[in-house]
């Protein structure tokens, strides 16, 4: 069964780049849609529209007729709450709500192990494990979380939640269970996209790591067996890191460095690294 | 210990109306806050005065040498997203950030079965089953909660979110297993105000009903024990009550009538209800 | 709300003796049933009819026009398997697929201990423990429950099955933890039948002892608060009793006797005690 | 240790013709039994011999002298109650009990994934989930699994109960996850046979397939590790298989066509799927 | 049934003085002993017996025909390793071994809530939750408890376990959750004793709490019903205690102050706190 | 990060012996410490010192400076807790103590499955299941999990407690699934070393063997992945090994013979078997 329309939001960030090539394929048409003027060459049967996430006048029209919406756009960094209300609250609300009213099918949706950053390490949580978000960013995934569960409940709209742990490079030892890569994520949008039959589902977007810290047995019918494993890095990636501090935060829970910021302050410059996805 | 400042929110509301006495008990002066011009006479240390909460200019200044804030202020009913955006989520926000700017110790809340209405009421459901809300309420009650438990993992800003089942009259046998009494919601306020240490809790409001069909269980240090008892009405009730549909979700879930009711549409008028707890 | 018609089998039974009159009480119409040919002066309301559970068309007729039927009829000792098939086995089939077809609205079972017996006492077994039966007695109830279950999930069909710990006299100290007084299994029949909605339910049927060893939390819908205690016997039974040996299945598991008796040996000779309750 | 005598019943059935041979191979007697008159040539070692499960007297000397009895003859569709009572239900009892009288020591026994089959498929369940049955077929499943748990219990007689999910080929979308390949099936078997000690033990029939949507791991000491993968069909099943109805039981639930079936009717001719295994 | 004999250990100890009474009353001899030359007047049937619960030699005379043992006896107090070593870790060893050489039925061991101490009062703990001792204190008592498993498992030698919160008068905020009145003390050990088959088992020695933080109800079939309520106290003792630093161990742990105590320190004199129970 | 110092103890033993040379290249210096006065050729960086466990004076100056301590020192039979108490109770306190005193980072510690070897191997026991030691040896372990468990809570020394099931040659039934091959030994030491922060951790010592009846999914952040199976063995091991008496403990428990040994005994004669590792 091909699919006839298909929506990605936040197709200019990291992520949402390089869904689109295997997205078009999928479908006779696919929407993509960011904040930026131009996302370059097209695919094959993709059409950009540019759009605000915060604004549902323009969001609305982007639906009609789709299929299924792939909503990977959002600031994806720690930022006060009131520059992530727009985008990563109000944004989710507003895909969740027009999909309703067009009909749409399922929401596949970027969420993050933010969602339960501050669960440790040393607790191997499954994806039932309750919200225990670590930022303000986190807090937006709780939000959609609980936002598509309850348009499941009341509104038969289907909804998967890709708790995405961290799709950056390795180069630090929480990467080295965190990691996914590339190919496994477009496994892990593609099993969100074909099962015939999802309901509210959560799963973590993580490769096959050796030291994966997650449990996504839950999930199994979904049918996503991850490929990659990180622990091709571990030799390099552990000579090269000192001795941690042991009663850090940012090295007991799952959240990692984020973890560990202030809430409200910028994460990514401070620790070196690009977590999870961008739409600019 | 008797406390210096207590500040509560939706003190003209149904419940927040009963707490101002107790409340004004409890410490040497007590701010009183909502939407209206004049909440009528003044109990001994109590203050007026009107603030929006969705406007944290307005809320910031009231939370100045606070010990802790009891946060009842909210729309009481499912309404469009749009409307209780800003009391009851960015109002929230206003109060946990004001109360983490002045050193706030704690902010009790009034949360409501509705963030978990979903669940079936023959799931004996504890403090920490996942959330599962029924409507927008709900979904602010989930989030709230969520920001409560991040403001205790990163800034040390304890809280207590009493998940309060129905605080209204006992007229339908759903009635039966969720009342809560008036004493039994004074009483719990207390534990929550004099429990020493709290870090972040969640407890159900629930009276001692013999059909009580919730787990207080996890929150047993709280040393909540409620006295009253709604099978005192049940005769009455149920002898009214005609045969009901076994496979409405209004009956099989614990939400009751939010469970059934449209998102966004009044759940009060069509259900002859008036639930939990009122602003104005 | 007071029911029109309702159906008691095993009337002519230890316990179904005790239910006449307050069924009677509560609906137009009591049909009781049992093998015997006449149960002796009627209740008002009350109708006698002569039926062998193991026939479907001496069952089918009696349903007709039902609420509810409130099934206490079955051979109430162990035997072989061929001896139960009929009256245990068969018909709590045929109590089911004639409830059906006449759209009764639930069934009230008199299930037993005996479906988990072997679980051991230390385990303090809730009413979803996998079903363990000690005898081919409790393998009936096992049968019916799962019966139950599925008339539930395919047809709609509401039952509670109460799994009865012992109904007879307290003198031993198995039943200082297992004993179901009279007034406190009227209380259980009564919620059973006055819940409004209830889905599939399980509930253990024991009274309030000191020593109660199973777990009724999640059926706490349904309301069951018993009042019986039996520790006001407990000082007699133990003085009476001598040192038991600690490593008979008889003490250990919850069967009690069952749990020790050979497979399809009669019970009750044996062990002196009459167990749960009787038809005939 | 080579095994001196096997029976295997359901002989001439779909599954247990695929097990005449490496049955025969494991000891050297194997006795064949079906309902046909004749299932054509034999192995080395093997006797086939006519009998009616339904009836004690013609199983019980084909059972003398056994080390085990692997258990695969029953009617394998939905049916009435009456006409599964014999062989599905009776017919169990006649295997157990004349296993027992003869001093056989472990029974393997072909379960089923419909004495389980009403639970979602979102709900990742155990070996140890409760029984949930989806037909009367489902029903003499868990009838004969709480069996197996009594003999063992009372009387010492292992069995391993092997819930099969579908072992038909694959030409659907609930196959990707629910397959049993026919080498499967037979490490299976093996598995069940070859290890020492099981007590009562049940496991999931189901290869290892991306989409498995069922936990064996408490089953781990077992050793089954199945090797096949029914992923390699997804394309082509995904590619033919229209968009679903995302409500139906159907497609929700483990039992599958069978979660949706009328009970008592045939699933086979109106869905279109041969359903596990077959007698005649 | 009454007993013909009980040994006391600990008896001049705090909690070992006052059960001597009662014991004395449920037996034809009571044996006491301690590490005192004398403990006053004694009961009728009582004598009494020093010696060192470090030596072997002096305790094995003393358990020759005994029933049960009381083992109260210990330090009461965290200290180094070293000095515990021979009361706390050789002692429970030495009883536990001429118990079973002398073929003693069941030994009732004062365990502590030590054991587990470094949990936190939000989870609610039952008797299953794993070690976490707070002290070397509570190591012994993790040691002992480790002891009497085995001694059940391989030589069907009972015990009873009772994790004391805390035995001293109600004075701080954390008693009002933790302790155990001197009735309900004696009621403990009275089920411990009475219980006519309790195989290895533990429970929680604490009283009727509203703000008990730990779980019974797996011990429910001992039959233990605390009666008294240190909410009494609750009033004057909140009132007394100033603000407490929320991040404190000894504020958030079940163990209290030994939460926080320094390894092998006394807890007693800087505390300002007698915990549990004393021999000298 | 290449390592300082590292402790290894028990260097003379089986599991030892193996272990010296890949813990060498780890680290800059190596200490190796057993009884025994020499233990030949020494590798790069060790040096080899003799020392008894029981005495705290010989061990403390060995860890002077040592950023971890790989504790593989112990009688490794069932001995009389007498011989024991010296170098498998008292040695690990001394180890734990030295290690805080000088400041260690981390102790890597052979445990057993013996601490847990009285659960049944069809409970799939993860690593957090309660303690159910089988001999006085297996209450050593658990004695030393609980103080690693202490000194991580309340000194923030960090501790991996390898709970080996069975690193001896594939000759029995029980070893297809309790194996751990050196390789894999030497993997699960490396991860514990390397592994940036742990806390403290309890992990099987197992390899991927088909039939594995423990569960280490909790230790999954330690990225543990066993690459042999003893599954090559099964044919020929299983074709040799007669019928098992079924209800032998030593047959359905984890700790296999040790389950059934007499308390004190040795295990090793009578069993024919070299269980975990030797010192000497």
């Amino acid at each position: 069964m091909k699919l006839k329309k298909l929506v990605l939001t936040g197709a200019a960030g990291r992520l949402g780049s390089y869904l689109r090539e295997p997205l078009a394929a999928m479908c006779d048409e696919l929407v993509s849609t960011d904040l930026v003027d131009d996302i370059g060459t097209l695919y094959a049967g993709e059409r950009y529209a540019k759009a605000d996430l915060a604004s549902y006048d323009q969001i609305f029209p982007l639906l009609e007729g789709a299929d299924m919406v792939i909503h990977f756009g959002a600031i994806v960094d720690e930022k006060p709450f009131e520059e992530l209300l727009g985008p990563n609250f109000i944004g989710s609300y507003n895909i969740w709500e027009a999909a309703h009213q067009h009909g749409v099918r399922r929401v596949v949706y970027a969420s993050s192990i933010h969602a339960v950053g501050m669960h440790k390490k040393a607790d191997f949580i499954g994806i039932d494990a309750p919200h225990k978000p670590d930022t303000f960013y986190g807090l937006a995934k709780c939000f959609t979380e609980d936002l598509g569960s309850m348009y499941w409940d009341k509104r038969q709209l289907e909804s998967v939640h890709l708790r995405i742990l961290s799709a950056a490079q390795v180069n630090n030892s929480r990467a080295l269970g965190s990691w996914l890569s590339y190919d496994d994520l477009i496994q892990l949008v593609t099993r969100a996209i074909d099962t015939p039959s999802v309901g509210f589902a959560v799963i973590y977007g993580v490769s096959n790591n050796d030291r994966c810290p997650v449990d996504n047995a839950k999930a199994s019918f979904l049918g996503y067996r991850p490929k990659d494993n990180a622990e091709e890095f571990a030799e390099k990636v552990l000579a090269e890191e000192g001795p941690v501090d042991i009663t850090d935060p940012g090295q007991m829970c799952h959240g990692g460095p984020f973890a560990k910021v202030d809430l409200g302050q910028s994460g990514l410059a401070q620790m070196n690294v690009v977590d999870d996805k961008k739409t600019t």
